[in-house]
């Protein structure tokens, strides 16, 4: 899956982040997965792990793309409507700000992404220096909308002021793993995104917005910078 | 289907209702089509107006079971996305606030009737006197969540006050339009709806809520009382 707002080349780093993330796992615990090609890495990261160190964990995956790795990896997956806990959820993201909100959603997960967060005891961000900024005022926000009268949700998000491009993947419009669409919206001089993300979750139509924010994020970065 | 919110034992009085409501649809018009009985009867009605007086009507369908039935009465139908403007929008309701807010999804049809009326430059609300009140302490409103996470959804929709009850049909869990559930939530001791409304939509998994205002409503009703 190409992701578009990855602006990391290096692989290696992506590795790295990603191995550091796996050392926080311990045994006996229920872990998010989000999506992307970090938590690929942290899959297989923390297979090896499981494998060396005989732990029992289990996984909650936040998309198809990232189950079907982890189904191969062997990782014990489970529904997140069997467990009454998430003790970690890991996770990556598109552009993290101030270190305090993050967008998501370039890989088109958001929506399962954000309901694992919000209902992680500790959410961990695996994220190269590359995704840490503090100016917000051009940004894109990629949103979940519902299939039926896309076009007019669109509308009510432009009239708000965003510019909308519906997600397409070979020229046919993506469709999420819960069936609905991403529209990505181009806002300009916007600096308060709780408003933006309370204005778009309240529009008919808009089920998840990729602005992610009131979490204790707790970041791996493969800078010796703290973060 | 079952509608467990409708109370009215009347079915002269909803035939009655849809023919009056029926009189209403002028030729070249692009009306939306809510869903339930009473709009059965609409459709009924229409159809053979459209035939007497060889209108030329195009309609919107709110869910798969009007679909259904405008399509054995051969009515032509086109998909909301297809056009740009709705004339009127013809729908029922559960329950009518101070004829200002309505409380719908009885029949699980709520995004889509909600998407229309956002959309119509008419709402005619089509209800026997028994859905009109002016109390709203207690109350019961329908929900739709997405299935992902849906239990923590329900937790958080709990947490503000809400009991939920899950929709179900034959002992399974109903599935929407939008492949999404229903969660039916009883409120007491509320009195600002809007704002309920405004809590719910946005929570996380909260696709929309049954709670229809800011909209100008036309009513129909068998009553000879001025509404």
């Amino acid at each position: 899956m190409v992701n578009f707002f990855d602006k990391s080349k290096n692989l290696e780093d992506k590795k790295n982040i990603a191995k550091i993330g796996a050392a926080h796992v311990k045994d006996g615990m229920t872990i998010g997965l989000g999506s992307g090609t970090t938590m690929a890495y942290f899959v297989e990261a923390v297979a090896e792990r499981i494998k060396d160190e005989k732990l029992n964990v289990q996984f909650i995956p936040a998309s198809k793309f990232i189950e079907k790795i982890a189904y191969d990896y062997k990782l014990k997956l489970v529904s997140i409507d069997q467990i009454n806990e998430i003790d970690c959820a890991v996770d990556g993201a598109d552009r993290i700000i101030n270190k305090k909100i993050l967008i998501k959603g370039g890989g088109g997960s958001l929506f399962r992404e954000k309901k694992i967060l919000l209902n992680a005891k500790n959410c961990l961000i695996l994220a190269d220096e590359s995704k840490f900024t503090d100016i917000i005022d051009d940004f894109i926000v990629p949103v979940e909308i519902v299939p039926f009268g896309f076009t007019k949700t669109v509308r009510a998000i432009e009239e708000m002021g965003g510019y909308c491009f519906i997600r397409k993947n070979k020229e046919k419009i993506l469709v999420t793993d819960n069936q609905n669409y991403i529209v990505d919206v181009k806002f300009s001089n916007v600096n308060d995104l709780v408003r933006v993300h309370k204005k778009l979750k309240l529009i008919n139509g808009v089920v998840e917005t990729g602005i992610f924010y009131n979490l204790e994020f707790e970041f791996i970065t493969s800078s010796e910078k703290e973060w």
